[in-house]
């Protein structure tokens, strides 16, 4: 059995097409379709780390920078960032790409957070996550700050407690 | 002109039944399916705010408390807690009524953030938000905090100028 | 066992905005998304009645007032008028708010009947109905006529037969 | 410009098989499915009576006999049945074909009632209805009958101005 | 058990109109649609043929002549043309019918095959084929041509061994 | 302006899941749903080889070697081999990843033609095709082949003008 994971074994990338089917009253890409998509992409990731069935359990800060329009290619990156007991963090890239420019650009970051689960529905163990380049190691350091902060704001942890959260305010 | 609006005028309510068109491989509701709807949920909240088109600027801490079943009512209630110049952060509630019991419970709470945009996609002001019940204005003050934690988070704000956040750790 | 019920107790209410995805050729609301949506929610209204499985057995004459415009919001509101053996009417209003000025007005009403069925899909009986209100009991009493009105349409009444209807001819 | 058609000119035949995307709870067909399959296919024959775009005015007395099921084949034939000034009543039959036994057997029919209307959805003049067979005679007769039911129910007619409507329970 | 169908017996029609919900980004119908209802189209056929889950298996040399656009209609005529030990060759026709001008004409031709298979998906056999007019005799023929070059694209033939097809060259 | 691409610079990946929405009645990917999916991701190849609307001109034999699954993830990966005047080919692979075991094989293949149009839908020409790989080179020589196969199976062009064709026969 695996035991852990290196992030880019987890990698996962889709492409698609803003089609009409998608768009909101102003032609534009709408934010929940989007928000459909990452999940989807976010699964693949957390699947590809524990190779169970997973679900969405949470989802952290989406931020939206500019309109993605009609005709554009959306290009969706996902890994895992860490991994807890049952749970694991997917850090999502969205990028849009002109389809007459070419030009690139990013737009779009967000966290997933899913759990593993058995056929009943229960959460069991998942492999460690061992981050090697750079960005991987800051990004598996952060995954605790945000996991406090996620606790707290469920009401499951006292600010108090969350030593790595509270230093970043002293 | 309207300068400013109650949340409760803002409130929208819309009930669904969960298909096999929006269950995962466990036969549950997917969470990309829910995100989706809530996104509209709080786009018409939102709208009641400003009247204007508005489109997904953020979405903050959603989290997925227990699977919902195929076949089971989930309804999604949503609200304005707080605007700024011209976003607007909405509160919402989910759910889920047990088609045979009829036992309601509480599931899943969020906070969407929108942007009221003109014709060309450009930001333009709204009303004030006046809270009235306790509930109403506790979100309201915390809406301030959960600004500045997705502003800190989105690198726009330096955590020593979070006033009212670091107030929380102290 | 609960023997019967007031029809506020299956009350449903169901907000929806139009997207590009749900128009015709001319970008209003099509009628048979309305129909669907409109299924739904009375399925919900008859579920709450009864708490079982329903099954759609009839709609009867819905008429469409006026287009409703891409980027409206649509409400659609449900509520059992009465319930005979194992079948339930329920009656539906439809309104639609204006996404800019929120004037909202009625569009549409419409009657679906929907049948309580065990997992066989043989038809199980149901509470009974008691109406409260003056209106309520106005839905209660043409429930009846409108019964025989389907059931001489569909050729399992003999117009002779149906007191109460020919009474509204006389 | 064409003045008259016969009802055959605008038979319309369509033929879908039930997939998992379209069942209820039960795993067969949903209602509101299939009344958003006939209001297409109602609309193909309205559109052959008048080649102009034709939104859904009425939906008329749909009965469902018994539950299409998942893999079944399921026939919808429309064809106008009488044309009034700018409106057009449909008439629907809808059968289901065993996938396996291939015994097909008619399960459903129904009428809508469409408008014809210009590019700014004001309602224009369509060509008269010539009935040939005598079940088309027939219908041809019973759509004044059941328009004289849809004006009463919608309160723009007394029932005592609807002469042939009365005959009926006389 | 039968043991041979002539084509007309599986002929099936489909009509369907084209809704904003299926166009590409110039307003027109996409391919990757009309590839789906050819496909839903085909496997109808099929199951006639044989009365038997049927899985596509190849599509064959599908060409689109000129776009297809919002509103108007498409008909998808479809009839098996040969059936081989457990798989059966569909021909498939399409025809555009303008909705204002009624004008109907033929856009697009296709081949898909088809496989029988059991519940565990295993294949089984189908009742041979009886071509009974000069043009299902005609595709008859062909279809044996055309799965020789389907199996030397697969490379599961040599072309050395495809007579039929060979004498085509010379 | 560009005249020339390599074929790795029209690379596109996109991976998805096969959700309950997306199967037949065995609970398979249904094949209709992998042609369109397979187009989507074919067009992204051939936009990013010209940078201009393109649309499906057709589709050349697409086989399907095994069922894929519920729950199993497709990866869909397209690139160019060859562009003519204003028509591109696209080649296609298709990989099934196990969610369990994670086990990935290869279960399909296809080429698709798109051609580039401008707003009128006029086809207009393309840059060249510069194959670098040996794998790249032979695909661009099969191209002219398949593209004479198409031109003869549509009634374009005679056997006995399709020199390189005929070559593989003798």
């Amino acid at each position: 059995m695996i035991t852990s994971r290196h992030p880019k074994e987890t990698f996962s990338s889709t492409t698609r097409i803003v089609l009409p089917n998608d768009t909101n009253t102003l032609g534009n890409l709408m934010g929940g379709n989007l928000l459909h998509w990452m999940d989807i992409a976010a699964a693949i990731a957390a699947n590809r780390h524990c190779r169970r069935v997973v679900v969405t359990a949470a989802v952290n800060n989406v931020s939206f920078q500019k309109p993605i329009e009609l005709g554009e290619i959306v290009i969706i990156e996902s890994q895992v960032t860490r991994s807890f007991r049952s749970s694991m963090e997917v850090y999502l890239e969205v990028f849009v790409e002109n389809s007459v420019s070419g030009v690139r650009s990013r737009c779009n970051e967000a966290m997933y957070t899913f759990v593993a689960v058995d056929q009943q529905g229960a959460p069991i163990e998942v492999p460690q996550t061992v981050p090697e380049t750079q960005e991987e190691k800051e990004r598996y350091d952060g995954a605790l700050r945000r996991r406090q902060l996620r606790l707290i704001l469920a009401g499951k942890m006292k600010p108090s407690e969350a030593t790595e959260l509270r230093a970043l305010f002293e």
